[in-house]
């Protein structure tokens, strides 16, 4: 069974309730004052805590950052492509999800996520035979945010025709499109596809795009990572959605 | 002597003409096509090359990435805050200055300096003391962006204090402050400070920023990293600029 390392790693996803705890393992000697949040919530959900030495947490994490923390758990869900549907047909506001193609890099899929969570993304979309990650590395830079968002895997591009059905337009980043992410409404209900550094977005992808935007960069200078264009396309959506939100506001105000 | 490792570092370095070249050794049956750009601009520079087995380039470098290709090289010169103020005043457009503080890893802080190449930042500050890294590993995700891009190392904050009397203005980049980077004028002569995830802004830097500004987020969700969060500034600042001169262009075709 999987394990999740640390405290705010355990308490992040005793808080998200995605997935089943066997047990929460704390070393001998762990400072309790700095556990009480997560003994406390894992107390209310009746997860068993078991003191062990810390020598066998030692043994069964990936690295020395556990700090006497380890906990025995099902892996995170996937939410399946259907209940993306249904999602998106319940949430109340434009929906904004995330598409990622050739990441290669656990680290940075995990940063990806955490920027995608702080900017408001409904849900990030990878191609299932792209994820070959080590859950504990992906989970680790996404600072909880691993626990919470909604990850779906898709095997097809069948999903994303459903999204464009229900009215969802699909915005591909590439380098070098005409318009820029801030001459495109990205209020309205999108996903963004971004691909990785080394190949970009499929062809597959790149067909059923509605539109492609570029984020405007410097002549001369290297391209932006995966990870940080994600964050300044994410961030210019969030930016142009609270905008819209003010200016509705305002205007009812009046 | 320092070294660079592969032909793109090799390449971006020459290019960059920071560093004197001892010499550019190739491995004996490298792919020649691939190493022509880099061969040529060598030749140019009269940079000697010798061929080397290929074991020896191994033992003297980081890991396999390589390719064939080590330079043996000076440091890339720093440039004196002395230096950094000339160049401020020299410059014919306003000054975009990135300060990082307590950036805690090699890998984090070459991707904030490939995004601040791509988004024009003329430099980029870093306090003296919290400059422990391996050249080498912040290089390799800077993607070119570390020979290009000047970097000031400071002692104090003087230099900072010397910015200000020259109308460059300091913006402190913290969580919860009461402007968002969307309502200030980042069109300006600016320095953009942004501190690491532990610690944040120091003190010392907080009390000489003129003024603060925040990323907005979502609520309940992690905090951006430092690498993801300047990224985002910086691709703010670079939007609003592009937008002025768009307007000061569509006002002089009037």
């Amino acid at each position: 069974m999987p394990t999740l390392e640390g405290r705010q790693s355990v308490l992040a996803a005793l808080q998200a309730r995605q997935r089943r705890f066997e047990v929460i393992l704390v070393a001998h000697g762990a400072h309790v004052e700095k556990l009480q949040e997560m003994l406390d919530v894992a107390g209310e959900m009746n997860v068993p805590v078991k003191q062990v030495e810390r020598r066998e947490l030692d043994a069964m994490s990936h690295g020395a950052t556990h700090g006497g923390v380890v906990a025995i758990v099902t892996a995170k869900p996937r939410m399946s492509p259907a209940k993306l549907l249904e999602m998106v047909d319940r949430l109340s506001r434009p929906p904004l999800l995330l598409l990622l193609e050739g990441v290669d890099d656990a680290r940075n899929l995990g940063f990806t996520l955490r920027s995608a969570e702080a900017l408001g993304v409904d849900a990030v979309l990878i191609k299932k035979h792209l994820w070959d990650f080590d859950e504990t590395e992906v989970a680790r830079p996404a600072s909880g945010a691993y626990e919470r968002l909604p990850l779906v895997q898709i095997d097809t591009i069948d999903p994303l025709r459903e999204l464009q059905r229900r009215n969802v337009r699909i915005y591909g980043c590439i380098a070098g499109a005409k318009r820029t992410i801030y001459e495109r409404d990205l209020t309205r209900p999108v996903l963004l596809a971004i691909g990785g550094e080394k190949r970009g977005l499929s062809g597959a992808v790149r067909e059923i795009c509605d539109r492609f935007v570029t984020i405007p960069t410097v002549g001369g200078a290297s391209s932006l990572s995966l990870s940080h264009a994600g964050a300044i396309v994410l961030a210019e959506a969030h930016r142009q959605r609270i905008r819209k939100r003010e200016d509705a506001n305002a205007a009812s105000a009046d």
